[in-house]
């Protein structure tokens, strides 16, 4: 995967963070970055839309910070570590409202019950990371 | 201003949020996003620019959350104080990394004092918005 | 502006430019992107939403792209021109399909009609900037 | 691949577009997105950074352009033809621009070697996106 390739090919060293952990958590970010765009456009896309408006607004909430906080770990220059559990709060707190909201109506739609399942594998990776950063 | 209108001809009730705080919010967001950008490019453009790494390291986080936060806080519909928080808390606390980073050789480089003014500026937008959110 | 001020602190030369041009363009896609990103989630919030999908699938590919042009003007570093042509084109038509959208229900929605003049501005100032390009 | 699946799950008909065209494109955007990223700050990390300067500058545009139209594919609803070749258009220059900007150096960085390896996909699956939308 490139993400770990980049890792592996950073020029100093990375630091006391766990890499698989960070590795794992930048792929599950843009993984869910791209779900969450995915799936706020097949809501737009169901004709039950209007019920559909709460789980739209969760969704671009998440893709944004997904991508803020992807980048964010993709950097490994001048680490404030503040900052970077600040974005994975905040990350981990849009995941987990996207996936409660995509999974309360999963069964009825496939788009929200994939994208779920990326936000609460995001989630996850977030607090993971969180936790080993001590 | 265009984001005072926006906001202005929503259609519905914009809830107990403090209109005023969230209007100078979202400005200041993307004010920062785009000072942080053009200060990350100046610091490259710098002779001495082996010595403003982490000064473009934090000027790429806090573009990227204040976009992301800034997005954020211009939807209204399916409103999560809880999400709405902690982008405000990571945003403010990039905002805080950079201003100080950038503040701390603004003598030198007018990029970073004009920059490090937006991040102060949204710094405090994001702290009074989040209290008064209660 | 700050935007303005950053343009005037970039430490070389901005090369032959049209700087008011430039200023111009750089204001007018953050301030297009936070108007599309306000306009979708007002669109949301309109109980005529199912009518409304195509109008909210293009602000969020008008917001998108404003703010990857705002950004990458704001960058003055390795200037080069095809790029810059690129993503010009590639924000002026966002921007056209976008205001052609919001102008068509333009008289039915505020939010649509401030955000069709927001995306007629931008689409102006990206076609004049590449003009002037050359 | 969760994108593909999120393809899959789209509720409406696709249209005339390549399915596994489109998918190798939305994969190969979000993979260079965080490769550029990871570039630019790795170029940061170098102790001859001086030197690529206009390296990072080419990352952090591809970067954004990148996640732009990853979005912007990963959205079906109200397809816009001429709005979907110009972003594609935007995507491949950038792409090509940083791919020979990191290919130029990749003998001596393993990170623009790689990151070059990402922009060649990239750049080459828009082309292929864009040969067949005819």
């Amino acid at each position: 995967m490139v993400h770990t390739k980049m890792l592996d090919a950073y020029p100093k060293d990375l630091g006391q963070i766990d890499k698989q952990k960070l590795a794992e958590c930048i792929a599950a970010c843009f993984e869910c970055a791209q779900a969450c765009t995915a799936c706020a456009d097949a809501c737009l896309a169901e004709d039950m839309v209007a019920e559909l408006t709460t789980c739209i607004r969760t969704n671009l909430d998440c893709s944004d910070i997904c991508v803020a906080t992807g980048n964010m770990l993709s950097r490994r220059t001048g680490y404030d570590a503040d900052v970077t559990r600040a974005f994975l709060e905040a990350c981990a707190a849009a995941c987990e409202a996207c996936g409660d909201e995509c999974e309360s109506h999963g069964s009825m739609h496939a788009h929200c019950r994939i994208c779920a399942e990326a936000c609460r594998r995001c989630e996850e990776a977030c607090r993971d990371l969180l936790a080993s950063l001590g």
